[in-house]
């Protein structure tokens, strides 16, 4: 199944504008519109698997959207690097259950977008959880626990 | 502080081949000569703060480097998106203790590069563990722990 491809998008700014619209809309065909349809698009939810692959990206926002919930996601920190054809934005998404009056949830997202003959289109969700230094903890602790992994 | 700026990275292979190189020998100029001097770098360590600003970036480098324990970073699975003057690269990084015989830890990455004056440049390192599917676990059930933060 093909997504629709009615809406083309001029600028980056555009395409990530519509990306967090239906996101918060949890619109699939609004979604996929958004993303490159090509077998190396890659989509890293929070804590999720690497997915690579315009259907396999499909399968996991079908199933995030069809487990309910809606969320309200705010983008805030952006950080822009831009040329003629590959655009990037790093973001902090603020992530909460829409009419929620919990503190949202603060998630690192990194999005590349690529000109394309339908536009700018998305090639690469990386999100995930966002740590976030306690005012009790001293800064020097932090690349200790980075270490860990890398 | 500035890095030693001896060296120019021709293309963005070249800048990420000197990227992993300096990561794993912990040679703090090498890696500093390979990120763009600017305020708006991001690097996001696995389960680390967002960093801003080629300081900030330096110190959380400079204190990796300083707890010792070097490690041996494989890259696999890579995906490029590559424009004239933005390149981007996701990859999944093995890490693992040099020496150790146990089994890497999988790290996505996302690199992204810049064209400058002084050749090509890493303005964003974006890195988190990455999850990894159980095989007796069904694949419909990651998107609903991916849901929990997104």
């Amino acid at each position: 199944m093909k997504a629709k491809r009615a809406k083309l998008f001029p600028t980056p700014d555009d395409a990530s504008t519509a990306f967090y619209d239906a996101f918060e809309s949890a619109d699939l065909p609004a979604m996929m519109a958004v993303w490159a349809e090509s077998d190396s698009v890659v989509c890293i939810h929070p804590r999720g698997p690497r997915l690579v692959g315009f259907d396999a990206v499909r399968d996991s926002w079908a199933q995030i959207f069809a487990a309910g919930g809606r969320l309200r996601v705010a983008t805030t920190d952006v950080c822009t690097f831009e040329g003629p054809s590959i655009a990037v934005q790093t973001v902090v998404e603020m992530v909460s259950a829409q009419g929620s009056q919990e503190s949202p949830t603060p998630v690192c997202a990194t999005n590349v977008f690529e000109l394309t003959e339908g536009g700018w289109r998305l090639v690469i969700h990386h999100a995930s959880p966002m740590m976030v230094p306690e005012a009790a903890e001293p800064e020097d602790e932090e690349p200790a626990k980075a270490h860990v992994l890398h």
